[in-house]
Formats: structure tokens, sequence, C-alpha cells
């Protein structure tokens, strides 16, 4: 592969360190990617469209500041400079060897779209489909086997995480793969319960695969990488930060062929993760339990308000992707109130429901109802005077 | 009132028993709707079409053998003579005057429809509405009032007569008439809540209005009618038997403007009374439990299998029928697998799945959920070898 020079990766020992990292391809298409790993936060939809249209590299010179480069294309001038005023802080030469080098010292790979061993499903996140992804263990075990994301509270109850290992073990004993977040609590029983039965599970991390976090999960860790993997979008060193964890979720959401949320509170994060799963159209499960249990709140919002499956046993879970191979997946429809709630929205301005009703010419309750569900995709803030749209 | 005569019911004592229980009305009419309430089985619906049709008295002429009498309708001489078969042998003028005497002497009304006091909703039943209901204790309290049906399982946990007894109190305190089966577990549980807060409850009961059935709940039943009423469409004396438990279920369904089932075994009689709500177009909220609890199973079934609402709260149960406030009641619509489905079935042979699979072209899992479906309705009965179709 012969690529034009970009200034701040020519340079000899950043050229080795991803010779050394991926020594089957050319270091300079390896080195363009793990930049990029370096400059954005996970899941820029700037940065996803920028290469999908004009390539890595023209996309990277771009990003560092060379003026002129680019036709003219779907993303305007002034998104891209936008863009570059957060990326050319990051763009330190030293910061990529460094993610190349801590990889190599703690055995783990960087996993590259093509490669044999890429996530099936990740494709469908579109522009925020992860540039590359950082892996120790063996992502191989993945290919061609049925997945499921099971995932929940960290503050579990012993029936959840009973629940959780369950439907874990069985699934992971009839080799479904068995993917979750490595948290504490449902996420911990979903990995354990497949490792348990031999099965092959992975952990979506997010911050860098250097850093057990929870610390506590170390030894779990160690052994996922033995039954599976652990992956990251953001290279070693990395610390797991709020809209890291949010922006692991969809990466959860889109490799498992169905999310089951086994106990989650009325705003827990597994909820960001189901709703990720509805916007690609992957079909959630949501475990019931008792009405008077707040960790069970959270799963019974999921059926009220986000059409989730109730599901009970391992095979209601795999009747949730059944239904998937039978038929073409079903993409949630276009709702039109959902486009006419956006337009009333601002990004500047917060509003009230009132306010949006009015706007919108929709019932307030309605709206409500619609916000709650915005909110669970991240499209939408909660702010002290109304909502605001978050830009994507 | 002039009415010709209908010799059976030629009988001076008989007319006097009518008169005493309702003076307000024409005795020969009150011997009519008495009439029909002891010869049919409730949910009778050539009983409904003929009365419908032709009217109380002259269907009732030809219900006992007089020929000629009406013009050709929509239903066929063969059905009819079929329906005077099971009709006959009960035409005993003794019966219909015990079934007077006994209502009152213990203080029971013969509720008619267009009476003041006749149960709103039930009139969605058409044919299979009750064509007379006896009652003890005061139905005018349910007039205009909110309802909702909250029934369940008789081998109720702790957790389900709590959850039940909660959402009753909350509902009948803010006014809403909680309609149940007075059954022991959820339908005690609740019927007690109402009672507790001073509200308004109603039982329908399976047997006569003189009959405590369950007897255990002889006390239950004197509290309920000071606090709301006791009915039923069978007459005084009546046993309660199977066919006039799951006729029973229909009233509660229709009279509640939402039916709520709170705990309920895989095959429970409450996913039937659901069934019944279903196919007249009334929301249905389930309550979820531990999915380790077979208690809960049958709601799981309904969030499942009947796209009912999970309720977990006395306000989640009010938006049931709140969103039928808000907008026209959403009748299911026609499912043309069903069609296909009952199409090939038959009320003769009984057949398997994997036949009933063949012969409507369905896949056999859709064909084995859809005779669920169709089985909590009523429609088709499952046998050694396999399915057939009830007559309706």
């Amino acid at each position: 592969m012969t690529m034009s020079r970009i200034p701040m990766l020519d340079d000899r020992s950043l050229l080795s360190a991803a010779e050394r990292l991926r020594p089957d391809l050319a270091p300079e298409y390896v080195l363009i990617r793990a930049a990029w790993s370096v400059l954005v936060e996970p899941g820029d939809g700037i940065a996803g469209a920028l290469i999908a249209e004009h390539g890595a590299q023209d996309a990277l010179r771009t990003a560092l500041g060379e003026p002129g480069l680019l036709a003219p294309g779907r993303i305007g001038a002034r998104e891209i400079a936008d863009a570059q005023s957060r990326w050319q802080p990051r763009a330190r030469p030293q910061a990529v060897h460094d993610a190349l080098d801590s990889a190599f010292h703690v055995g783990a790979r960087l996993l590259l779209p093509g490669d044999d061993d890429w996530p099936a499903g990740l494709e469908d996140l579109g522009a925020h489909a992860p540039i590359a992804l950082w892996m120790r263990g063996d992502a191989t075990r993945m290919r061609g086997q049925e997945t499921v994301a099971i995932v929940g509270a960290r503050a579990a109850t012993s029936y959840g995480e009973s629940v959780a290992g369950e439907l874990a073990g069985d699934l992971a004993a009839t080799d479904a793969v068995v993917i979750s977040g490595g948290a504490y609590g449902i996420d911990g029983a979903a990995h354990r319960a497949a490792l348990g039965v031999g099965g092959t599970t992975i952990a979506f991390l997010a911050g860098g695969v250097d850093r057990a976090y929870p610390i506590g999960h170390q030894q779990l860790f160690d052994r996922i990488r033995d039954g599976g993997a652990v992956l990251s979008e953001v290279p070693c060193g990395a610390a797991p930060t709020k809209w890291r964890f949010l922006q692991r979720n969809r990466l959860i959401a889109a490799t498992g062929m169905a999310t089951v949320v086994v106990e989650a509170g009325w705003r827990s994060g597994s909820l960001n993760t189901a709703g990720h799963a509805a916007a690609l159209g992957r079909p959630i499960g949501a475990v019931p339990g008792p009405v008077t249990s707040a960790a069970s709140a959270g799963c019974h919002r999921l059926l009220r308000e986000y059409d989730a499956v109730c599901v009970t046993s391992a095979q209601e879970v795999r009747e949730l992707w059944g239904s998937v191979i039978e038929a073409p997946p079903t993409a949630i429809p276009p709702d039109p109130d959902r486009t006419r709630l956006l337009d009333a929205l601002s990004s500047r301005t917060a509003r009230p429901p009132e306010d949006l009703a009015r706007r919108s010419g929709l019932a307030t309750d309605r709206v409500r109802a619609l916000l709650g569900i915005l909110e669970l995709e991240g499209a939408v803030r909660r702010g002290e005077s109304g909502w605001t749209q978050t830009s994507r």
C-alpha cells in the first residue's frame, strides 16, 4: 500500500510500532486507524462520515488541518472546522506511539474493519461505527455464532444475578456468544455463567483494555480473555468516562443479535443500551421482576414504553432472534410524531413539554412519552428548565 | 304491556311472584326474562340472537316449541331445532317460580336490560350479552364511574395479594369501581381492599347469588352487598359449573373498562377473562412478577402473547383506560393468519399443529402461538390427538 506522507505520522519509530502490532498489514494503514482512535471520542459521527466519504487517509489529513484536500461533500465546512478544533489538540505523535506500544505490551491487538475477527453487526452503526477496536483475547470465536447482549444494573439483586446466570449459562451452553459490559451485578453474572459452561463471552469496556474497570473484576477480565475477548474502541490507558460508557453501550447493542435487560433501575444505563438496540432495529428482551423491586423498574419501563418483549427463559430469548432469522429484521417504523417532536426541539434553548406540545401540535402526554424514549436513545437531554436536543 | 299468553307462564302464582320481585314492571315482561334465565346456559348466542331479532317474547314461544311463529331470519331452522332440544328439558314452570321466589327471599333483584342499574359495557357482548342478571346489593353505584376488573389466581402468593390490594385500594379510593370474581386469592384481595377504603366493588359469581362460593367468602360477599353488588346471570340455587365460570368471566371483562391480571398460572382462568377483554377491544394490563414464580407465568404469557400492557402501579392502570378515553378503542386488527388457521380447524376432527400448519400454510411455531391465543378466547379446544374448533 503506497500512501502519501502525513507529517504527523512520518516517523520511523511510529511505523515500527505499527508494524510490530500488526505485521500482517501495511504499517501506514495501521497508523492511520490508530491515529484516528487517538484523535476522536467514540461515536464521533463527523469522523465516521468523513472517513466513509473520503477514506481514512484523506480524512485524517483534513482532520489534521491540511486545507483544500477534499472535494465538497455531505459534511459542511463548518462541521469540519468544529471537528478539527476538537481533534487537533489530541494530534500528538507520542500519543499514537503510546497507544501502539502499550497495546503491544499487554498483548492487545488492533482490530480494523475488514479483519476476519472484526465483530459482525458493527456496520449497522453507519457513521457511528468504531474506526478501530483494541482487543485482548480472541474475537474469532464470535464468527458465525449467535450473539446475545445480556446487560443490567450494577446494583442487582440476588434474583437478578441468578436469572442473568441462568439465561447466560443456558445460551452459552448452546453456543450463543454472551456479550456484556463487564460491570458488577448483571454483567458480571452473565460473563461468569457463560465461562462456567465453557462458552464464549465478550466484554466491551468503556476504558482501555489494559485497565480493569471495575478493578474488582481484574480476575474476571483475565478469564474472559481466555474464553472470548475484551474489547474497547479507546486506546490502552484511556479512562472510562461517562460519555465512553454511553458510547460503549452502542457496541454491545450492535454486536448482539438481541439485547436482554435483566434488571435495571428507572434510569439505568442499561436502558441506554436497549435504546441503541431499538434504534438499530434489534429485538429487545426485558426480564420482569416484582413491581415492588426498584431493580426491575427499568425492565418494566422497557416493556411499557419500548415494546420490549417479556422474556422469562433462555428459550424465549432464542425466540427473539429466531424472529429475526425467519423474517427480515423489522426496523422501527418511522413515527411521524417523533419527527414532529424533534422538529420542535432546539439544541440550544431548553423547552418544557408544554411548549413542545404547542410547537409540535402533539398532546402533552404524548410529548412526555416520546421524550422518555428519546432520552433513552440519547437524542434529548433533560435540564432544569426543559428539554434540549443533543447534537449527534 | 299487553302480551299474548305463553302457556307455560300462564299461571297466577308465577305472575304474582314476578310482580312481587319487580313491582315496577309488567309481570309478563319480568316472567319472560326470568324464564329465559332458567332455560339457557350463560352466553347462549342462539338465544341472544333470537331475542335480538324477534324480541324476547316471540323468541321464547319459539324456544318452547310453538311452530311457524318466526319469519325466516339469520338463525337457521336447524340451529333453532338444536337449541330447542337443549332448552325444552328445562322448561318447567316450577323452576321459574323457584327462581323468582328464592330471589325474593334473599332480597335479590332481577336486573333487566334497560334498567337504570343494568351495568354499562354488557351491550358490547352482542348476542352473548346476558338476558337478565340476578343481583344482591346496589349496582347503581357503578353508574358513570370508571370501572376496572382486577382478577387473578386463586393460588396467589402474598406478593400477588399485596399488589392486588395496593392497586384495588388506590383505584377504589379515587372512585373507580373494582370488579372481580369473588374467588380466593387475587379476587378476594381486590374486593377487600376496595371495601377497606370505602369504595365500590362488584362480584360476578358463576352460581346463584344466594350461594356463597367459595363458602369461606360468605362474610366477604355480605360486605360486598353493602359496598356494591353481587351479580350472577344464573338464578338462585344454580351451581357454579366450569362452563359458568368461563362465561362469568366475559361479564367481568365487559363491565371493566380495562382488565388487570395480577397473578395467574400458565393456564389460569384469569387468562380467559383477559381473552374476553381482548376480544371486546378492552385494554389488558398484566402485573409482572419474578420469572421464578409460577404464579406470575400467566401474566408474563399475557405480556408476550397478548400484547398486554405491563402495569406496576394504580397510575399505570388508570392510563389503560385513559388511552381509551382519549382515542377511540382500538379493536384488535384482523389477523389474516388467524383467519387461515381458523379455516384449517375442524369442529369435529382433532388436528395436530403440524397438520394445521400444512393446511393453513403457516409455520408450525406460528400455529402453536395462535392456538394458544385462540384457546384463551375459548375458540379452540386442545384434545389428546390435537385441536378442534369450538362451536360458537
